[in-house]
């Protein structure tokens, strides 16, 4: 040890460097007598978990929105909590019945997620009742960046189609979030499981090399996977399509909208199949919505097969798409053996970084334009969202549509990213959308977060389109003319009640508020025969029958 | 195809969609007689090259700014102008010669970078005289993002150090961007070439899988690598340690910064030293920087040895830095082999969304604390600086340090990263670094740039750490106060000589400054003894043998 001069300095004890590899050594001598090399046999995974897994781990668990390593939690789901408890999960998603049970039996502590959709209900009751600790809610991106700093995993279980009896595996079109998670877990010693469908001399091709994999598990059913990203346009309303045809127009036209990311949603599907009709009589294809951040959205395929769509890099698979994207790898990413490519942190971080405009839905939004879908009783968490759905300040690229925010002409002056919130102003059951203020405020107090769960701000959003017309809230100059702005188009609910006509006179001829006829639209050319396909039968038709819909959308 | 009531459609003609795939195809089967199976061989890799691309092909040319793919971007500066030409080069680092004579031959026309340090000066001479056609200047990690939306590769040319006959793929240490590049071009029917340094018949692991790549040539020697972030500890001047001293107490310590990235320069260096010596007397060990995203720096080495460091994620390896990192695998990410993993593209991400901090340093900040690296007549780009100096606003999850940000009780309010600019206010020369306003405005001008190139706006900056004291931006209320602010730790710069001692006496009341003296460290205290390493002699004796420095660094 070097003498500093002048400074007392506490000499450390000699210390091993090792630990982490030599707890995995040890882990792994257990599994001599289970595992036949790497190859776990079916009906002792849950002896293998015990095995490998140690009290107070950090485990990550493969539950992407849309693929589960389902065999694995529920195997995690029947160790014994007297033998492995207080684990510290890290779920993006928390989707099945066993992510929370676990937590009821006491073999779960904690946890670390981004998205909680189908459990946001049970999840926020658990906490309320000290069943769960809480580590934070985040986005998947920062989730899966945290995995590589100070939430380093020791034990990784993930999901993919195929291994051979080298560990190497085939994740084919649902690579989705594997490859991020394994790396992290396998370059810091940390133990990588892997269920597989089936077990194979040699792969279509390799997705993720052997050398990081440990063990791999043939389960008893394929994986679970939801086609989250399938909306049936015969459920798309008229009301939609207006939606959508203001978008079109007032948005994706004027701006030149070249590359973007849409949220999950009937509006979103509205749009997509208008491009093909609605924004074929403006002369648009070619000139907008070319480069595409998303899931193989089924209601993409009118707008795919009319040429309107260059190039679409996504964060998964959609159940059903298979074929169809393998039959059109000029517009889709695919392998050499002609499946897609998917990958969950790339297609986020393009979703972010590399495209013009984010376009999204929420449940409740506020009078100054920040929205969330944290409402009463639900911790929904947040997903990709306000990955997307932020104007990043690390971009220093410039596109048209970029460039088109630019509101001042000061020296250092730049663009910003489109981030576009489509909604009516009322769901179902006349609960208003727009609302002075959000849900999530008491949410986030009662489950003792350090923030209130908001999803998307409002000083991030530069349009609100609703029924009534469209809020370019980037020309607002401070917060109260957004709060104006947005009341301009809030309609009836309380928040648009209070407003004063005047004002909004004001605000169109400063063209901070557009309605359908400042836009050459009329309300009744917004009509479902507009839509390119108005089924899933129709989207079958377009796609040559490439498309093969999951029975629960067959309905002839 | 599907009538659609009311809209005039236009049937597309029947279209191909493996155009992509057949043009591979195509350029594939002129490879018969010059490849055997993957393997180029080294004296025919122009050939290849010309055999391979065509004109007008977006090429992805692997130059991190330390791993460069250089025995395949001389062999592109050596095929036939008249045969290849008007390439779009995509880089993220412009760092060789070559990589600019290929404009001069016209073989390139086009180009999209992120860094341009070492031909700063020669690229923006070249954009004014027509030789090159700007693309855009990126960060790191958008240039990455756009490789999957708009900036697809049609061939990328990489360097890794081993591959095997199947094209398998060892990048060791250096993995820096490879695996990025290579997923982009390969996934869309592009082609991907490698060089190797060995072939061999058994790989240490396996970096990239063999079915993501098309050919691997032997280069005629190892590509080129930089030891780009090794300071020598000699060169550390009494001023940097007061700098280095000011962080630790009136930031790190303050804030409780657990996490955090540091840039390149003697300033981070000084920082890096002081923990041990100065930060131990604090009492600070195991409760500031803990976890890091960066390089193996060599002068964090008397830090982990002395207990500090909880965990490293590299951006890419450090020249001399492979056998200490060998030997500490329970702070570095490793491979099975014993090897460092590195992963530019995640490390970016791990920078910009998982750590509390940013800290680096600038040639030139304006009153507003807006800095940039590019001045008078160097278009220097901003390599990753922008992406992790920015306020990340699509973060929801919290530290300490990102909730000690927060300077309001507003519901909505959040917290912020932090982003520390440190900086002596003058220049060697006498240039002042701080100055009204930036020379890239006039640069983003000559070079017709679409907005100014800033490395970092003032509205993201936190922290500006001078030799007189600590301006605390970020409870600054407005632009006047920010600016009052940098002119309080300006000196004797002109911003710095316009400022009025009053102000400066209630800014300190307010908390918004800070001298030496509030933070009770005493100038004279700030000397080269505090340093736990005063020479790389003293890196090497701390590593217990394990640093191997390069050859320049060696001066005993």
């Amino acid at each position: 040890m070097i003498n500093v001069v002048g400074v007392k300095q506490e000499v450390p004890a000699r210390r091993s460097w090792t630990k982490r590899r030599d707890a995995k050594a040890e882990r792994l001598t257990g599994m001599k007598d289970i595992a036949s090399g790497k190859v776990i046999p079916t009906g002792r995974i849950v002896e293998a978990l015990e095995s490998l897994i140690v009290p107070g781990d950090r485990v990550s668990l493969e539950g992407n929105n849309q693929k589960q390593a389902s065999f694995l939690s529920a195997a995690l789901n029947q160790v014994s909590p007297e033998q492995i408890y207080d684990l510290h999960m890290i779920m993006s998603s928390i989707s099945r019945p066993e992510h929370l049970d676990i937590f009821e039996k006491g073999i779960a502590k904690k946890v670390d997620f981004a998205y909680a959709g189908p459990q946001s209900l049970r999840i926020a009751q658990m906490l309320e009742d000290g069943k769960v600790k809480m580590g934070e809610i985040h986005t998947y991106l920062e989730l899966y960046s945290r995995l590589f700093v100070d939430l380093i995993p020791s034990v990784a279980l993930v999901a993919a189609d195929k291994a051979d009896n080298e560990g190497n595996l085939y994740t084919g079109p649902n690579t989705e979030e594997t490859p991020t998670l394994v790396e992290a877990t396998a370059f810091r010693d940390g133990i990588v499981i892997a269920q597989v469908n089936e077990l194979v001399d040699e792969l279509p091709r390799v997705d993720i090399p052997g050398s990081w994999i440990d063990f791999v598990c043939v389960a008893d059913k394929p994986y679970e996977l939801e086609p989250l990203f399938t909306r049936d346009p015969r459920h798309i309303t008229d009301l939609q399509i207006l939606l959508g045809m203001m978008v079109i127009k007032g948005i994706y036209e004027r701006h030149e909208v070249q590359s973007l990311n849409h949220g999950i949603g009937y509006n979103t599907a509205a749009i997509e199949l208008l491009l093909p009709t609605y924004g074929e009589q403006l002369g648009l294809r070619g000139k907008i919505c070319k480069h595409w951040a998303s899931n193989p959205h089924p209601t993409l395929i009118p707008a795919i097969e009319s040429g309107w769509v260059e190039s679409i890099h996504c964060f998964g698979g959609e159940v059903g798409m298979e074929d169809y994207v393998r039959a059109r790898p000029d517009v889709f990413f695919t392998g050499k053996d002609g499946s897609m490519r998917s990958n969950r942190t790339l297609s986020q971080l393009a979703g972010q970084y590399a495209v013009d405009l984010f376009l999204g839905s929420t449940l409740q939004m506020d009078q100054y334009g920040n929205s969330s879908t944290v409402t009463s009783g639900r911790l929904a968490g947040f997903g990709g969202a306000p990955n997307m759905g932020h104007d990043p300040r690390g971009r220093r690229h410039s596109t048209p549509a970029w460039l088109n925010m630019m509101t001042s002409d000061e020296p250092l002056a730049r663009g910003r990213k489109l981030v576009v919130q489509v909604i009516e102003t009322f769901q179902t059951g006349n609960t208003p959308v727009i609302v002075e203020s959000l849900d999530a405020i008491d949410v986030g107090r009662n489950a003792e977060l350090a923030t209130t769960p908001v999803m998307i701000y409002g000083d991030d959003v530069t349009h609100v389109v609703t029924e009534e017309g469209i809020a370019y809230l980037y020309k607002t100059t401070n917060m109260e003319e957004r709060r104006e702005a947005v009341a301009a188009v809030a309609g009836v609910t309380p928040v648009g009640l209070q407003h004063d006509p005047k004002r909004t006179d004001q605000l169109r001829q400063k063209g901070i508020i557009a309605f359908p006829e400042d836009l050459g639209i009329r309300r009744t050319d917004a009509k479902r025969s507009l839509l390119a396909a108005k089924s899933v039968e129709e989207l079958v038709e377009w796609s040559g029958g490439l498309y093969n819909p999951p029975a629960k959308f067959r309905s002839w």
